[in-house]
């Protein structure tokens, strides 16, 4: 719940609001390089934070700390990609983009979360900040799943961004060995998920981890 | 949290929650008649729940009733529309289709949701069947941002759904007065949207409501 900050009146604030779910609507237009398992069209990011979301509630009890505030890990998860409205999805694998991005997806917070109510940017900023941190039984929970969604979509569609991109199983268990930090029961699903991926040909062997 | 069923291992009830999660992948591919801000093309219910559950977590403060359970909205919002996976989509004016939706939507959300372990099938059911019936706070603060949502998008894309299918403000106003019992701030906004809407030759005037 929100405290309404008293500086401001309500219709001014819903006004903020409805500035900020209109601009938002802009995610739709963020392709990734995951596609979908039907059309095998390229998802967008906001199909992946719902997809997220809904991961977080079925999931959550196979987080390695218990309990978790899981309205917490939704917030978090809702708004973790609107910085990509201004600084683009960056693939997990990218290494030249990645080295810049927290730098541009922190100036698009500035911005988008912005557009809120004072109290509103400063809760968003704070969500957004404890998600990239990582520190959290919550924001760990979201990590493991942020990160277990393309690999199983990935693996749903014969490894379409890993043939694409190059990536081999070496760095895809470098890259996301970190879900295991959040849950060892999704991380050792992933595992066998990868192995199975490396064995029907879908993800290319690399030097063992 | 969910209590894990003892009649389940843990590997199995992972193994059907990440069937589940897969199946719901289809979602996306459902089109819906609204029209997105910038490329104009059309809305799938996956977006639309993303966006719906953003709304619900920045508009929390103008629910007519305080407090709300917000992580019980969230959960409705991020399943309600998973049974158009089956039954598809049914366009808030078409009330042919209307007729049998709920008993179309019912037998979709028996075999969605009967793919998760025991007890989460029967925790998604009644958050649906809550959904549906609009009787609790949580469920009609969530109706009234469902019905916000697409009137807002209409709004902010010349009425593009409005005109394509010749509904009326009067339509409009009779369809989603039931906002203002989740909502009456959020109720009022969008009566000036409709209003302004008409004024600008995107909705067509019908008779007064």
């Amino acid at each position: 719940m929100v405290n309404p900050a008293p500086s401001l009146p309500p219709a001014e604030r819903l006004r903020r609001q409805i500035a900020f779910i209109t601009e938002v609507d802009k995610l739709k237009e963020i392709f990734r390089q995951t596609i979908l398992t039907q059309s095998r069209r390229a998802e967008n990011s906001a199909e992946h934070s719902w997809h997220f979301a809904l991961m977080i509630i079925v999931l959550a009890e196979h987080s390695n700390h218990q309990p978790l505030d899981v309205l917490r890990i939704l917030k978090m998860v809702l708004i973790h990609d609107l910085v990509e409205i201004d600084a683009g999805d960056t693939f997990a694998y990218d290494t030249k983009n990645m080295a810049d991005q927290h730098e541009r997806e922190a100036r698009a917070a500035d911005r988008i979360f912005g557009l809120l109510p004072p109290d509103q940017t400063a809760e968003f900023r704070a969500l957004w900040d404890e998600f990239e941190a990582r520190q959290t039984p919550e924001s760990r929970f979201a990590a493991a799943c942020d990160r277990f969604h393309p690999m199983l979509l990935n693996c749903l569609t014969d490894g379409h961004a890993w043939q694409k991109h190059g990536v081999t199983h070496d760095r895809v268990y470098a890259r996301n060995a970190h879900v295991a930090e959040g849950s060892t029961a999704i991380w050792e699903y992933a595992v066998k998920m990868i192995d199975d991926a490396v064995a029907k040909g879908h993800l290319a062997p690399g030097p063992k981890p």
